[in-house]
């Protein structure tokens, strides 16, 4: 199944016969102090290089949260929402944990957003699943409820069950529209992590066949030289069934291998994106050095 | 099961709960003009080096063929042999499509080789198994036979099936000295080529829970960035069911995607060979940086 989603003017398809989508991790305060306090004078301007950035970087669709505490998170959100949608056509998830501030997000959105997120807990499904339903939204469901974030994979399976029971039945939203996370947890913490995801991902394929998201950067959380971590880990989970991630977009390493993805698992006919990609990397490195030549002519001799 | 290889003084293991073997793929003068030349003229200096940087690279095996035309190949098999024997306790893989090089090589070799390899032609199992058999050495196993290379996922099973039969019942090679080829091929050539591979390694895994090899360079063949296809590639074919790849490991990009699906699908305990090979990294780059800037300092001032 395809989960559509659309701006006003563009649509990003994520789907297991699609190029892998990637999501834009990057305009988000958490990790970053002086967003944070930009986003609490309520100053936006940081936004336009992280939205350029990521653009530049490949990202098919940008995930928002504004989440900075102290912060009027729900008035952020509807002008951040705004103020991207001037910036790019790219699609947008509305990404916050209170309900007033993802309402804010759909309200000030033009097209069909992607909600993140919902979990598997009875009140978060009752008050998320309206919303989404209103506006006609996608929605990511994290397997986990009141109790625990769930180790075993077949644990998550029954939970990711219960969040499409939920959704398609109660509130007719259809399956299409929902992307479970299988839960993505750091290896440095624990290296039986890795496989736990993989398999959580195989079996959500071959029981629902849904689209999948999960927050790549957390596999290499807390070890060194974690894009190469993050440039291992994603074509596995891609191949296993993964069909896009909230990652840095910033990084060619990772994208880089989300492209090789791609290219191994039969989704770049003929190649051609890879290779395109490649002659654009080859033009823009030889205009840098043709500047670079330029500007040393210019320059006066010592 | 683990397939476990030898020289005089070390072992390697190959096995689906190891760290991922690396077998170096350098010693070989194919596509090398200059390599070439020197073995038809008897000469094997150029090896030190080959040895020298397959060894700072990672590799566990190395992979020796002394395939040059016109030169004579056994009697430069048996030396070369020797020679690497001499300057590594890596264990070796015999590589040639001819007996008596193979015979050659497995002479000469001190410990328990790797033969690479045999078909499913039925000539081809009666005129190699018994060098096996008689060395006591492994084998490698190409799932092809007279009429065809086969496409079919399903056709490669059936003649690694024959193959393993035919070893471990006429011959009495058991099955953990069998490494089987799934067959790499590039996917420049046809797009496809990538997931029919990694279908019949999840396959051969399934089925015979044989250790597997192949020729990683293969896939990336005539595609540009090859690295990074390979850097993709081989961590989704880890987490298939290959165990070992013949590759280059002289790419620091290639290795270290491998190192990480080792720390991904825990193998790696703790991390720490992960965390190790970083601060040996970094550690190198620091004393490169002292050196440079001692010259520096001993240079005399413009």
């Amino acid at each position: 199944v395809d989960t559509v989603l659309s701006s006003a003017a563009k649509q990003a398809v994520i789907g297991p016969g699609q190029p892998f989508c990637i999501i834009g991790e990057r305009i988000n305060p958490t990790g970053r102090k002086a967003f944070g306090a930009e986003l609490r004078a309520g100053d936006l301007s940081r936004v336009e290089t992280d939205v350029a950035q990521q653009v530049a970087g490949g990202a098919m669709v940008l995930d928002v949260n504004m989440g900075a505490p102290l912060a009027d998170e729900a008035e952020l959100m509807g002008r951040a929402v705004r103020l991207i949608q001037g910036l790019t056509d790219l699609p947008l998830v509305i990404d916050s944990s209170i309900i007033e501030v993802l309402d804010a997000g759909l309200a000030a959105y033009e097209g069909k957003a992607l909600v993140n997120s919902v979990t598997a807990e009875d009140d978060r499904l009752e008050a998320i699943l309206p919303l989404v339903k209103k506006y006609g939204a996608a929605v990511i469901g994290l397997p986990n409820d009141e109790e625990e974030i769930p180790e075993d994979p077949a644990r998550r399976v029954e939970l990711a069950r219960k969040l499409i029971d939920v959704a398609t039945r109660q509130y007719g939203i259809p399956i299409e529209d929902i992307v479970i996370d299988p839960l993505a947890m750091p290896v440095g913490a624990d290296t039986g992590h890795g496989i736990r995801t993989l398999e959580t991902i195989a079996r959500l394929r071959d029981e629902f066949g849904v689209n999948m998201t999960l927050g790549a950067s957390n596999v290499s959380f807390g070890m060194p030289d974690r894009h190469a971590i993050g440039a291992a880990f994603l074509p596995v989970a891609i191949s296993h069934g993964l069909t896009s991630a909230i990652m840095d977009a910033r990084s060619p390493q990772i994208v880089r291998a989300v492209k090789a993805a791609d290219l191994l698992l039969d989704r770049d006919p003929w190649g051609a994106s890879w290779i395109a990609a490649h002659r654009a990397q080859q033009a823009a490195a030889q205009q840098a050095a043709a500047e670079q030549a330029a500007a040393a002519a210019a320059r006066p001799s010592p």
